[in-house]
């Protein structure tokens, strides 16, 4: 089985903390991060410093990430974009993998970007396309798919459009963000299921928010109905604004134990993970949401009986 | 979808903890419990109260329970039953359903009861027996389904092999215990698949511990493959003895909670699960590892579009 492994804790952990972490602190966590097997890290997203402070040396940490030669082949590093002068800043900085979205919640669509979701999908379709004619892999992405902490509920059929409008626009690789966490395994499988026949050669991803306990429950449920590509971030590392506690996102180290217990990306350094968690762990000053860099992994036995 | 919730709180989670609970307070709890909705209630266990002092109580738990009228109808207490002293106090006690097993561990079971798996397997179907015959309704189970704290991996066959014995002593409510937390959702699959193979019109039981945060997902694949009886613990009580820190069970409003967003047993109280389980966590001091409890439950919204 095919699974790639994106993590997202240096943007969307990071950005929630209260701390900034400082830019060197960042750097070596990321060179970690790159050489413990996960195929894809994001560096960070590009919005205005002065909005989100956590993010504002996006473009120092890629252009000393790459000028170093620290990423080894095959690798990649995406970054978030919400707006055209962060496609600016990040098409500069020399982004693998350029990330961009919509919400689903009209709600939601109008306190992030000021727009209806249609019109939002309208600019982020020319940037994804602008992105993509500069020679960079592109995904774009529906938040709130699964339900959204202002409005609730979220129809199938209002996700499907969005994803119907990429498609239409030659955009084939698409995740789906659970945003709130309100995901469940049954709509999982459902909503990724329709996608699939509107075309069976699209690359999926999903996005879970742990908010509720329900994350490895859907990741599972994302497998079986063909997501190939899984975020997921450091430690569980990440908030969602709409709850009391820091439920946070997929725990990568977590997800990579219970894969490779069912014998999937046995390559991936789940030491190196849990390591990782625990000096994140250590910086923050508080325990993270992940259980693994806890626990330990299940432990290996010799064989007890011939 | 018929979906079966079996509370094993005041057994599985209490015979762990440090400190005995005193009986009036259990008998609160119980009260509680027994009027939220669950179909199933364990009680305790019938073990020897010098080995395990937090169970002594389980004969007077039962006769306060069911002298005072406070069951209400529709809804069974059950009983773990190790032995066959046991299985005479909980004859006289008036279980409602027996629970017993045996592990699929050579370890396991031999450090448990002091027999091999095989032979310990023809002493509970005897039990079994003799506790149907006097008409009560009864569980038999397999620990360590799906890993052993002890010896790593447990083979399909091995499992198979017992369930199919149960199976032609014409015991058919079997329930897969996970007894290290090792079981990963394609297993759950696969081994409850097998085993429905075996008997279509078996009725499945699961029962998860959440140790390394795989159980929510355990439990939709075991769903996925016909299990109709999830046993549970209010706030994820219950501790297992092979790691460092308590994974416990998984957590009874945790997965009422999901079930409920996916619409199944919205007759249950999830508010009287929660409220319980603060209780509970409240008498031992410390933070139970439910999620639920302390996050509150998906808002409620209002329709914010026509």
């Amino acid at each position: 089985m095919n699974i790639i492994l994106h993590d997202v804790c240096l943007r969307d952990g990071l950005q929630m903390e209260q701390q900034t972490v400082p830019t060197p602190v960042k750097l070596g966590w990321l060179r970690r991060l790159v050489r413990t097997g996960v195929d894809v890290v994001q560096v960070g997203s590009f919005v205005h410093p002065g909005k989100v402070p956590q993010m504002a040396d996006t473009d120092d940490l890629f252009r000393q990430l790459l000028s170093a030669g620290d990423v080894p082949a095959g690798v990649a590093l995406s970054g978030l974009v919400l707006n055209e002068k962060g496609l600016e800043r990040a098409l500069a900085c020399g982004v693998g993998m350029l990330c961009m979205g919509v919400s689903a919640s009209e709600t939601h669509s109008r306190k992030n970007t000021g727009m209806s979701v249609g019109e939002a999908g309208g600019r982020i379709i020319a940037m994804a396309h602008r992105a993509a004619a500069a020679g960079h892999d592109v995904q774009v992405s529906v938040q709130s798919a699964f339900g959204c902490g202002f409005e609730g509920a979220i129809p199938a059929a209002t996700v499907l459009q969005i994803v119907r409008r990429y498609f239409e626009a030659g955009l084939t690789r698409i995740s789906l963000a659970d945003t709130a966490g309100h995901a469940t395994p049954d709509r999982v499988e459902e909503l990724f299921g329709e996608i699939r026949k509107l075309n069976p050669a699209a690359e999926l991803a999903c996005h879970f928010h742990d908010t509720y306990g329900m994350g490895l429950a859907n990741i599972w449920a994302a497998i079986r109905a063909g997501v190939t590509s899984l975020e997921c971030s450091v430690g569980g590392l990440g908030g969602c604004p709409f709850t009391k506690i820091a439920g946070g996102n997929v725990c990568t180290e977590d997800l990579v134990h219970m894969l490779q217990h069912m014998g999937i990306r046995s390559d991936v350094r789940l030491d190196g993970l849990t390591s990782l968690a625990g000096a994140i762990a250590e910086h923050l000053g508080r325990e993270l949401p992940g259980r693994i860099y806890r626990t330990g992994a299940i432990p290996e036995f010799e064989p007890a009986h011939a």
